[in-house]
């Protein structure tokens, strides 16, 4: 599956959820990364970020499509994690 | 077609491109714009973009596809633009 996930995090977290989306992901631009998961990748990443945010304050938004191929992607301006490198 | 547009630009500059953003979508989080849109006003929101930015310095990414069927969205945390009200 494809995932875009974009995150609004307390500072104070950031670095934890940052490390965990690197971890599965690729870094697109601010606050948002991007990739190709299995379902169980998928699912281990959002059981890891769940207990990394604070639910109250937090906000972490994913979009998933079945293929990357559903997806097209267009940057205007600078292409900062270079998002045409991994589509 | 469906639309999700996140946004990295100067500060100086983010009114236009909130405003521009605003009139054809929804606000999904802190930099995230998403909403149906016909491929019309997508390139009538695309061009007003592109005249907004300084392409050597803003970033602004857009994910389409052909219908908000084949993205499912996931909220963890705090649901700030309410995503769920949209789809």
């Amino acid at each position: 599956m494809f995932v875009i996930l974009v995150y609004d995090t307390a500072a104070e977290r950031n670095p934890k959820v940052l490390k965990t989306c690197r971890k599965y992901l690729h870094w697109t631009q601010r606050s948002v990364f991007q990739g190709e998961l299995s379902p169980a990748q998928y699912r281990a990443l959002m059981s890891t970020l769940t207990a990394a945010i604070d639910p109250a304050y937090d906000s972490i938004v994913t979009y998933t499509t079945r293929s990357p191929d559903l997806v097209e992607t267009s940057v205007l301006g600078v292409s900062l994690g270079g998002p045409g490198d991994i589509l």
